[in-house]
């Protein structure tokens, strides 16, 4: 990496779609400038460079913006090409596969898991919608290893986060991931043994502890 | 375009999603077989293309199938990459924040005039929010011809289809689009100038016939 590369990440820990930026950032080996983003309380920095959404993660690189993780991740992608590919170099069909997968995960994964902890009322009808999301995933996994085929790449980057949200998912959807969806959780802790990943997780404890906290202040619980 | 290819795109008339691929195709100079899909009675051929969503528009290329309009554009840019570039080439950066604004038409245009047209009660609301996010647009634009800065791109050809339905929201929404956003239906008639365009999107009042047709058998009217 050239010396006057700048690289910013302005992100928030419990964050599913920073840790994706974290962990595609870490692949590449582009060491970059976290700064920690208190969400209830948005700094000029963060306005200015999303003045659309207002939401992390923002990379920052050498001072302009790039918006929503999955566009980081393509970014990163192409602007450092030459450490572990993320998407399929070869055939485009692949690619657009993954980015199909990737959008699915964004689309269906988040909007479910979302409303099982955010939510009253709705946890029963979510939780349920959650496995049968979890369990398409694990049918298009298959007996891969990784989503990516052989590699770890895109779309696992796309939604192994999630994984350190699913105690919460367990706990407020009175539901048991593990159980339904072991072939998931395997792929998961395959997963947990890159250090990019490793590195990029928090505990699970603490995200349900933070999501406890959450629902007070929002009146859930 | 050698002899074995063989493009088959399932779509609906209507459908802002099916225009774009029908535009890329266009731009592409690429000859497709087009198939118009019962939406209310899915063919097993859409069934078997797209299992997950169920959705048009399917883009079928020698058999293998690419989902959601916006993935089918960068892999026709991909495939077809001769002429006409859709995503900018270079730099990466222009291209994430393409992708930005696509996006941002997805996420935002969509879901607003969809509320317009499709629930009760929530039209003025989802009206006044749409003619918001149509402004943000509109200074994105900018000074422009188009959203791709000098030439006809991606975020052009993800937008202009909204165009056709413009009618069924100012009807539905109690607005005058034309009116709050003159620079944006400058740029839309801008787009109408070019064949793919003219050829890909209906009469409005086709649109405006079809969706009051439909909110009778919603039972909105």
């Amino acid at each position: 990496m050239a010396e006057e590369e700048e690289v910013i990440l302005l992100d928030f820990w419990a964050s599913m779609f920073g840790m994706r930026t974290r962990i595609a950032l870490a692949e590449k080996g582009v060491k970059y400038d976290y700064r920690e983003q208190d969400l209830w309380n948005k700094s000029s920095l963060l306005l200015q460079m999303n003045p659309v959404h207002k939401k992390i993660p923002v990379l920052i690189h050498n001072g302009k913006p790039v918006c929503e993780s999955l566009f980081q991740l393509q970014y990163i992608d192409e602007t450092w090409p030459d450490n572990n590919s993320l998407l399929p170099s070869d055939p485009t069909y692949k690619r657009a596969l993954a980015k199909f997968w990737a959008d699915f995960i964004d689309e269906k994964v988040n909007v479910a898991a979302r409303r099982i902890w955010a939510t009253k009322g709705e946890e029963q009808e979510a939780s349920k919608e959650l496995i049968e999301i979890l369990k398409t995933l694990e049918s298009e996994l298959g007996d891969k290893d990784y989503f990516g085929v052989e590699t770890f790449g895109y779309v696992d980057i796309a939604l192994i986060g999630f994984y350190s949200w699913f105690g919460v998912y367990d706990k407020y959807g009175n539901i048991n991931i593990e159980s339904e969806c072991p072939k998931l959780i395997a792929w998961a802790k395959r997963c947990l043994q890159r250090e990019s990943v490793a590195k990029a997780l928090p505990e699970s404890e603490k995200v349900t502890t933070f999501i406890s906290e959450r629902r007070k202040k929002l009146e859930l619980d």
